[in-house]
């Protein structure tokens, strides 16, 4: 039987601050990415959305960044691989000590912003971070860009790898995201974007924006929480999954 | 056999800006209370200071503290009990997680500066420190000031505590520390310091400054690291404990 | 002719995150007190909203704060007249350069939650504050609690002080704000909100909890902009106090 | 008669870590390049810096950093212009207030660190630079490296600007430094880094590391305080200078 794991960044409110319906969100998906504080996610923030994640049974992952609190750790930086590492083990870490706290475990990592994408593409900086969740805890499951340097870095540190796929985004030849800029970046239909959801998990397929049909593993499909109808998207998404018999759940669960 | 535990902060240098000889002071400890970076030390930091306590077999702990790097986390600040749980689970794993890339393990908590000072006095800031520690591994063993409400929140919650005394400060009547502004606040002779620390440790008391004496309980002696002669104290204080037959270990090994 | 300046915090999003309405309360406020950076108000934030106030005409204030972006500058700290002094030359001048920089100028200046409160009743941290804001520019006016230490110090520098009044807040029979704990602190009815600056601005007096008058200086009133219903009650006192004969603007403009 | 700046970079402590004697070399330069606190000098440690600078009658310039404390503001980051603008008119200000404060002014301007090096080369960044300069206040002088992109920059501006040579590091043929990672980037010599600096102040020419003649521009020469026999060199370059006939002095000095 197909299955695939939801997943979805969260706890990105911070002090005074608050972003996303993380309560109505976590109904729709199967793994949370938690904001460790860097950009995003002060200590309270982090103990409330591991306690509601618990509640509900979604397994919780460490979203580390840049140090970038100012930029929501969107802006790449010119880091060198051992500070990668060290930022990586202290976020994961904070995580870990309130998954304990709550009675939970930690089971994944899924680096975030300009951290992840800067990564899918160096393979030094892909090495600190498989290496990074690796030396904290080989159980942990590294999430990566389905096809990037990430997941290679990741199987070749020994770690169970999520391949990551987008239901919202287009591809390029190379398995590649179109990038952001581009006038056919994104997928705005929720019809199309469900058809390639379904094809890229049950074919391992996607229509590349030439036309072509190119490979794709998909282990979890991320569910963007702060966009405009993502929660009727999430909803609409399983149940296509499910008709198709589909199963929706973590990886952790899963092995 | 008596037996006391020699503490020392370490890992405080931040960035380019370095702090302590670390390196120097760890021959001469058997506990290392390393930042966790709210006061000071970022996780390049952090990662060298757990690596060479881990080479040289002392003992790690997290010295979590307010966030306030500007102020050295030495200005009060009013926060709640819930916020010093958060900060205090957060602190904690991010040091637990780099004594586990260490091939190393966290053992001990001792709060920083004035997070430590204030749940000296107020239980339930101390109550929530000590609940934060157990909550993430209640084996991990709680510093706090000897007679001091953090030493009875720790043991409230069941950990084991190691009661601090101090070789350079003068005790007041109900066994509380001179404060510091006041002129005998301070012992500077090393023979009076050293002399203080063998009755501490031998007979459990210390003379106050009016002259009476104290019961006084003694697990752990802090060793301040960054004033001109610890190095020689360490090493002076450590000759005459032995002599004395006073074994110098940590808590845990005593465990 | 009677007058009176309405005042409001603005600026306090923070990089992705965004708080308050502050567009539509420019239209309802004379003087506008900007975040600079230490509790909200990152360098972008800063300069759309400078740039807004210039563009509507409304009056520009630093609000400086204490460095706790994470609690907000509400947790109050132990800091030192000197630090106190230090900080608040900072944010004037951050904020100042945005005001040249957009063709603007600054004039005002008003301490922000711990700093503001802390500042009533310590006349230490109050003449700090004065002394700062005196010594990058005598022409700025400070705003301070009417009847507070921070108006008599900024009276005590030769500065222009602008005492402040709440509208939706109660009063002792010492003219100090009923503290926010208390279940009789706040005024909740817009009709009796109106009421108690319609006769603070006209009177120079407030009935107090306990129901004696009590005599208050009111140059400035300050509306909540994050709070239900706050530009339905801008707009209601402005006509209320119109109809009144009172004149609303800036103390800069009165000068 | 010819002449030249000695500039030096200053106030780069933070909190309870000290970097550098700025004391010292307050006595052997003529401008002081002041940190703005984003990568280092907290408010305390600025106002004790601009309080020497203008006892001493030493130029008072901002030196702006990107946003990054922990990497000391070395590390390129991708920062659009808006944000460049922003963070640099927000520095300019702070460090303006503490001139205005201690009864000096501020004279001109210098980036640090990574936005130094990234703003030599990107145009875009360094119009950024240049832009916020200007519409703080038109009279700065803005330091940049000679013949870099910021230099044009800064004189499309209307800047007045100091164009900055180094006698510690070797050029290339296009002008540009040698990078550092390259085993001939440092000149390690007194003598010879002397003889470069008088051919570049006397003769307007720099011997390339080819052997070729390169023009180079020289308002400003950099000395670095941090570096062991900083002082010394300072003494030799400035008697070297003055047998010479070439004048020290600011820019400012010179207008």
């Amino acid at each position: 039987m197909q299955r695939i794991d939801f997943n979805c960044d969260m706890g990105e409110s911070y002090g005074a601050w608050r972003m996303g319906d993380d309560a109505a969100l976590l109904d729709h998906v199967t793994s949370a990415n938690i904001a460790c504080g860097f950009h995003a996610g002060d200590p309270a923030t982090i103990h409330r959305t591991v306690r509601a994640a618990v509640a509900r049974g979604v397994a919780i992952g460490a979203h580390p960044s840049l140090p970038d609190l100012q930029g929501f750790g969107r802006r790449a930086m010119a880091i060198g691989p051992a500070e990668a590492y060290d930022i990586v083990v202290y976020q994961i870490g904070a995580l870990d000590a309130f998954a304990r706290a709550c009675g939970g475990r930690l089971s994944h990592v899924k680096a975030h912003g300009a951290l992840y994408n800067t990564a899918a593409k160096d393979r030094a900086l892909a090495d600190a971070i498989a290496g990074a969740v690796r030396d904290v805890d080989r159980s942990l499951v590294l999430y990566g860009l389905s096809g990037s340097e990430l997941v290679r870095a990741g199987e070749a540190a020994g770690l169970t790898v999520a391949a990551e796929v987008f239901g919202d985004r287009t591809y390029q030849d190379d398995g590649s995201l179109t990038p952001r800029g581009r006038p056919d970046a994104m997928i705005e239909e929720v019809e199309a974007s469900i058809a390639q959801v379904k094809r890229v998990v049950l074919e391992g397929k996607v229509r590349s924006v030439s036309g072509k049909d190119v490979p794709v593993r998909a282990d979890t499909l991320c569910i963007h929480g702060d966009q405009p109808g993502a929660l009727a998207f999430a909803k609409r998404i399983r149940a296509a999954l499910a008709q198709a018999g589909v199963e929706v759940k973590t990886l952790a669960a899963a092995r």
